[in-house]
């Protein structure tokens, strides 16, 4: 029964720690901070900042250069003329991750170095039609190496991937991802041919992580929310993703707006998604689809069209349907995202995909819903506001979080190396 | 831009550790294998377990005898008759924990000791009527003083208190208690009198933090939603309360079930109290109330009446308008809990409160809806059970809080004592 009392809070570590494991977190404490400053840091500085000896301080220095993960760079130390110094900071020659994302207009690969910037970006447009789950991931597959290969020429190895998809992961494998009319599909086994180890991941909580480290606020929390043919949310919480018990948080598109709303693809009713995916909102443009029996039903393929394009251009010119059509689904999005921050109580929404794109004629009427329907917004309002990132936000993420692990545990890195 | 870059895992330290900080650190890798042992645990089960030296593990027992944080117990190694082996334990007679709570029917006062186990509790029934928040927190105070004195007798020292109210709290604000008709009341200093440090905290979260206490299982990840006047929930993940970013979490009951209903005090409509608070189902039954004027609307105050014992006596005796009540209250509850489990991924569902109590005409309603609408359900089903701790989960939950800093660094306390 003790075993149960648990509670927040920094927890002690689970076993002695010895003298031989102080190299190790020694090490880390330095990388942590050479990671944390904002220019090249001097090995005084970290000798002060850290409280460790000079010549440790050197020792660990040496390591991480010898691993790639840190470079020296001169810098003058009041940025008046003087004497250069020597600081330390991040390496863009060493580890790096790769991102791959299923976007509902085409397929993206990323990579991403050790000091976060992005080194490689591609995009490949994807019809609406031919979805096959062996194709669009064969396809991911050479776009990876192409990746992989291109950043060898930068001196960048890359250490695993992370792929980014539209719908509940469990290990490697997609649950459903109605937007592509996946279901139960192997995704990990399909990238095996990567050559690197590759994770799979939800678009919107890869993305949200994107947000997090484009925003720069390390203890942000906010809800991210994608738009586009499924509605997916990311939750960050003190600066870490919020994933659930089983790492399928932020089904937002199939929280219940109108209990006995339109019929969804999931099989319930009055889902979000029946009024905000761009399936919904172009069902509501008079000759806007050319598709009613698509596979996703409410969320599903437009052949030839993207819908974002088509929804914008109308709206743009004051389409009455248009209008109608985006406060409806603003109006919606605003009911789920109350029930969610009533839920998990966060000051921001960010609005992602789709949303992003039209969120001029959206955001009016998400607010008002958020303003009257938030239980803590009478005091303490809510801010909404479209995404940084935009369209590139789950790719970035998905390479952002492959090169994450060097890091926090650096160590891991360097064994591989030695 | 690279202090953003976070991401869930273990964080190495933020300074060096050095030799002075392993004492502290090892003195608390053995306090909590005694506490998370099953039986008394031995010196030399110490000494393997952690790999620290038996003398190191002698001076470690020395200093948390002698500040009564553990206990030797003599136990039989192998359940057979045989020489009796002296283990350590935790300690029943020293630093101990005070919750209060205020419920629908009354004031609650419980103390716990550092192992977890109930010393004390009483409960003062309190009318409907006079919650003048002076005279409430002053009634708790002297419940509070009497409890401290009461424990002392048994030679435990309350270290702390907390207050659990019904309502989001800001420090020791308590921001708005529709249920006790409560607004920007400042608990914490009404509380200064008891002579101990006293937090306030939301009932919901303490009585979900009792639950998994009682629960026994350290990694669980559930939803509490306690039902009563006004409805609140705590949710429990990977076996932590998650607070949400300004400790504002579990506003369930403000999470709109029909976007158009019902004006709830709050000034939303159609929100899940206006279906499911115990005012709700009361006031669809016919000469249930005598005020129908009170404050709190939905959620509010019903003099000389017992909503619980007149709505089960109604639904006992088969009475079709309240089991009609129950079964929309059930959907009700259901239809947000769906959102709230698509949004957070949780795979329990804790019916606590007036919900425990009315779970046999409620449940089958709230499982329906949960199954129809909670995207990943129907891969992974949804667990919904009452609570185990019934309307004490509160103020057990809030007096474990309180001592649940001693227990997670027993140097604080150690410091205390010398």
């Amino acid at each position: 029964m003790t075993a149960a009392f648990r509670q927040n809070g920094p927890r002690p570590p689970d076993s002695a720690v010895r003298q031989e494991d102080l190299r190790d977190l020694n090490l880390e404490v330095v990388f942590q901070r050479i990671l944390g400053a904002d220019s090249p840091i001097s090995r005084t500085e970290l000798a002060t900042a850290t409280g460790l000896t000079r010549p440790t301080i050197t020792r660990i220095a040496e390591e991480l250069l010898a691993g790639r993960l840190i470079t020296e760079k001169g810098v003058t130390h009041n940025g008046r003329a003087g004497r250069p110094r020597v600081g330390l900071t991040l390496s863009d020659r060493g580890p790096a991750g790769l991102g791959l994302d299923i976007r509902a207009d085409g397929l993206a690969a990323c990579v991403v170095d050790l000091t976060g910037t992005v080194r490689h970006l591609t995009f490949a447009p994807m019809p609406y039609t031919g979805r096959d789950a062996g194709a669009v991931l064969g396809e991911l597959t050479r776009m990876g190496r192409e990746a992989i290969e291109a950043v060898m020429a930068k001196e960048l190895t890359v250490v695993t991937a992370t792929l980014a998809v539209p719908g509940p992961v469990d290990g490697g494998m997609v649950r459903i991802a109605p937007a592509l009319g996946w279901r139960d599909v192997d995704a990990g086994t399909f990238l095996a041919d990567l050559g690197v180890p590759c994770a799979v991941d939800n678009e919107a909580n890869l993305a949200a992580l994107g947000e997090l480290y484009a925003g720069g606020d390390p203890l942000g929390s906010f809800l991210y929310v994608s738009g586009g043919l499924g509605i997916g949310a990311g939750i960050v919480l003190d600066g870490t993703l919020m994933r659930g018990a089983r790492g399928w948080s932020g089904e937002l598109g199939h929280v219940t707006v109108e209990s006995e709303g339109a019929a969804c693809a999931c099989g319930s009713r009055g889902c979000l998604e029946t009024y905000a995916s761009t399936g919904a909102i172009l069902g509501a443009l008079p000759g806007a689809t050319n598709r009613t029996d698509a596979p996703g039903g409410a969320g599903g393929i437009f052949e030839g069209i993207n819908p974002d394009s088509v929804i914008t251009t109308r709206a743009e010119a004051a389409d009455p349907a248009a209008l109608a059509a985006l406060d409806r689904a603003g109006s919606a999005l605003g009911i789920a995202l109350s029930g969610a921050v009533n839920v998990l109580d966060v000051g921001t929404v960010l609005l992602g995909g789709s949303f992003a794109l039209l969120s001029s004629w959206l955001i009016d009427s998400v607010r008002a819903e958020i303003d009257r329907r938030v239980v803590t917004a009478s005091w303490s309002p809510v801010t909404v506001r479209p995404t940084l990132l935009g369209p590139d936000a789950a790719v970035i993420g998905a390479a952002l979080t492959s090169i994450d692990q060097i890091r926090r545990r650096p160590t891991t890195w360097l064994a591989r190396q030695s």
